[in-house]
């Protein structure tokens, strides 16, 4: 199956293929305009302090959908939709270890699942590239650089820990027009959490990023920082959960929402 | 205490009168320009379906804040609070039946409460206010009119029946101008859920609301309605939970927020 030819596709089509087995790759890029989002799936005894601590980290972790206990159907954002075999690549964790890294979760299922979809920076990317502002990554072809800060993100029981963030370099003229356009995605991390000095936030080199991929800052360009959808992963493999799945990174759900429906 | 030396007040005013006892009255135009909230407490093994609920009926159900379970002190929206003693009038249910009207909780809690604050109309009412519209039941000096609809909640779990609203007589550009303000107010109940003929909503004589009392509709008015934070209250008592607690209708939390912090 072609890259670019899925481009243009809808949600159903990148579903369908992933279902079929003929689509475990990355998703950015494809099916632009449709809403992707992050899957985190928990047992149903750990789900009220998973769903408490996303409550209380909306930017870091939007809430678009949450499933009733043992569905896999997610019927807000993508009816007809199955969790279990509509994404490219799932991670399997028992306490806190990757201990598989399927194209489905057929053999992995349990009735006793909650499954959490929250937004994904890659609606946001969008706008910004449709106002014709720069993004350093794509330009490069690489993966965001992401960071851990010293910023704590509100804990809710077991789930507790430090926020990631994602970086993009600005001019301080695009920073204000991000921060502008960003302010209409809540559902997507909203507007940045920080920008400048990245010591300020626990970040010592720009150029080691925790995940992702270096990128160039450019003369008279600020570090721009974004809560990222890494941080409920990161925060709930740090609690040992004896029993977590999550999208593999990049490998996203894509939802049948158009970008502009998450506008506020 | 005197009501209208009351009204500018700020919000630790008002709870330190109602812990020492001395306000048990509604709260209606007292510490004007504070956010004020609905207050819902369920016991812990319900708490993950409640605020599943809360998650996916977001104009009925805005949450400001969900404590820990145990927890009192809404930490939040105001630090050194406590929901025990600091509303002036609670409601304590059992199996679904009122059974106490108290003044304070320091007999019902327990230590596996979970409290939910949520949003409430007086946040975009006194934005209404400050642009010049009317509000015929503040002007009447009555309660809001309230009406059960045929508009389903989205169940989860337990938790499951028809939206509340209330209502607001409105000439055509007061109403639009009342939708552009109420946007910017998601944690406020947000805009209007349906405007014009009541019976598409399922309600057939706006003389008889199910709750508060009626209004007059003027020439050329059209009745305007907004996601009732009495929907939560009614979803939970129709669940007929074994034990359940609210503030008592009118008489609500006052928290240190300014409603401009609610504002997107």
């Amino acid at each position: 199956m072609d890259h670019t030819e899925l481009r243009h596709a809808d949600g159903h089509r990148i579903r369908t293929l992933c279902r079929a087995g003929k689509w475990a790759g990355p998703t950015a890029g494809l099916a632009l305009g449709y809403v992707q989002a992050n899957l985190v799936i928990v047992p149903r005894d750990l789900a009220f302090e998973f769903l408490l601590f996303c409550q209380r980290n909306p930017k870091a972790c939007p809430l678009l959908e949450v499933l009733d206990p043992g569905s896999a159907e997610p019927q807000s954002v993508a009816p007809g939709a199955d969790l279990r075999t509509d994404l490219p690549k799932y991670c399997v964790y028992e306490d806190g270890r990757l201990v598989d890294e399927p194209t489905h979760l057929r053999q992995w299922w349990r009735d006793d699942f909650v499954s959490f979809l929250l937004g994904c920076s890659f609606t946001f990317e969008n706008a910004l590239l449709e106002a014709g502002l720069p993004l350093r990554h794509i330009e490069a072809g690489c993966n965001v650089p992401m960071y851990c800060t010293t910023i704590a993100c509100q804990p809710a029981g077991v789930f507790a820990g430090p926020m990631v963030v994602s970086m993009r370099p600005m001019l301080p003229s695009q920073a204000i027009e991000a921060v502008r356009i960003c302010s209409r995605f809540p559902l997507a991390h909203g507007t940045p959490i920080h920008f400048g000095n990245p010591e300020s936030i626990g970040i010592r080199d720009l150029r080691q990023p925790d995940f992702g991929d270096p990128v160039e800052l450019r003369a008279n360009e600020i570090p721009v920082f974004w809560a990222c959808g890494v941080t409920p992963q990161a925060v709930a493999m740090k609690a040992c959960l004896p029993f977590l799945i999550t999208h593999k990174p990049g490998h996203m759900f894509v939802t049948d929402l158009r970008d502009a429906a998450l506008e506020s």
